[in-house]
């Protein structure tokens, strides 16, 4: 490999990005070394200020660099609505819809064979949350794997305790999408699912 | 997309690998956020090392961290053999072979409508050291593009001048390579390249 203990760190160093191994890490060097130098002080200016100031929101978990994020101080938010997603990706993907309620991010799902469990996910801070007498329904959105629903399953059964309402977001055929290309367990769901109109 | 400034200049620095898009950068971010700050600090810091202490050797002109890499300031090497090339990475693709020459890089080809002439390839310290005595054979590898040909028939026109033996890397079928599964043009060039056995 490369003659420079330098250029093999930076090699290392670059595959702890997922998807990166290390074809691909040699390449990215000798393209910034060689083209992009001005780039690449930028990107380590960038990581370090990212690791130093985004943490999580206190209230949602979210990445925040404050400690409650912006869409949980926002004035603008409907309060009485709380949904709740896996991962941080989850939340910037239903705010490009025209959803206008609160979020409580779980940063995982139940995994007991991985170990995770209810005390993982955050769950004592969801019920301060359902406590609080704001929210009126709570929308479940974790995935639609195994551990995903019974994620939500068990979710579910908190908020009952709590007397609210709880849903979960619908299953069906996406926009768009063309019923010939759509799996059958989405179709058995959109079917099932169905609604007058 | 994120809610925060800081993670945005992150995905959006990113983006300054090859091959990184904005999906793919989103998702490096969030991973290092959520799985490996660690990683990602050593990264910042790999990087700035890197930008702060690899130039080119002053006579080979590949990457090195001193003033004259390793390889031209062994003394285990042949340096009456000089092999061309056109990038970095091709020098530790033949220090894989049992090549123990020395090298010159040219940091590109030669490319009239990019506006890479002979100056922009270091083709005068290249004359030098032709003319400094040692070196008795240039073997060119440059790649077999037409700009890559183009480079490598002028070089050989300056090696001419100095009176120095030149040859071209040989193109054939690659060990293990089936002959069916061979392009035309590789063919091509392995039966005009035969030798006696």
């Amino acid at each position: 490999m490369a003659e420079s203990t330098v250029l093999n760190n930076l090699v290392n160093a670059l595959r702890c990005m997922p998807g990166i191994g290390k074809k691909s890490a040699q390449r990215i060097a000798y393209h910034l070394l060689q083209r992009d130098r001005q780039g690449a002080r930028e990107l380590a200016r960038a990581l370090t200020e990212a690791m130093d100031n985004i943490g999580h929101c206190h209230r949602c978990r979210t990445f925040s660099e404050t400690d409650i994020c912006r869409l949980c101080s926002s004035a603008k938010r409907d309060r009485s609505l709380l949904c709740v997603v896996e991962n941080p990706p989850d939340v910037y993907a239903i705010e490009e819809s025209d959803y206008r309620g609160l979020y409580f991010v779980l940063l995982g799902r139940l995994s007991p064979l991985d170990g995770i469990g209810p005390d993982a996910l955050g769950l004592d801070k969801l019920q301060q949350l359902l406590a609080g007498g704001e929210v009126q329904e709570v929308i479940l959105a974790t995935n639609t794997t195994v551990e995903g629903e019974a994620t939500a399953h068990f979710i579910s059964e908190i908020v009952r305790t709590h007397g609210l309402r709880v849903t979960r977001i619908a299953h069906g055929i996406p926009m768009g999408g063309e019923l010939e290309y759509v799996d059958s367990s989405t179709i058995t769901h959109a079917i099932a699912g169905r609604r007058e109109i």
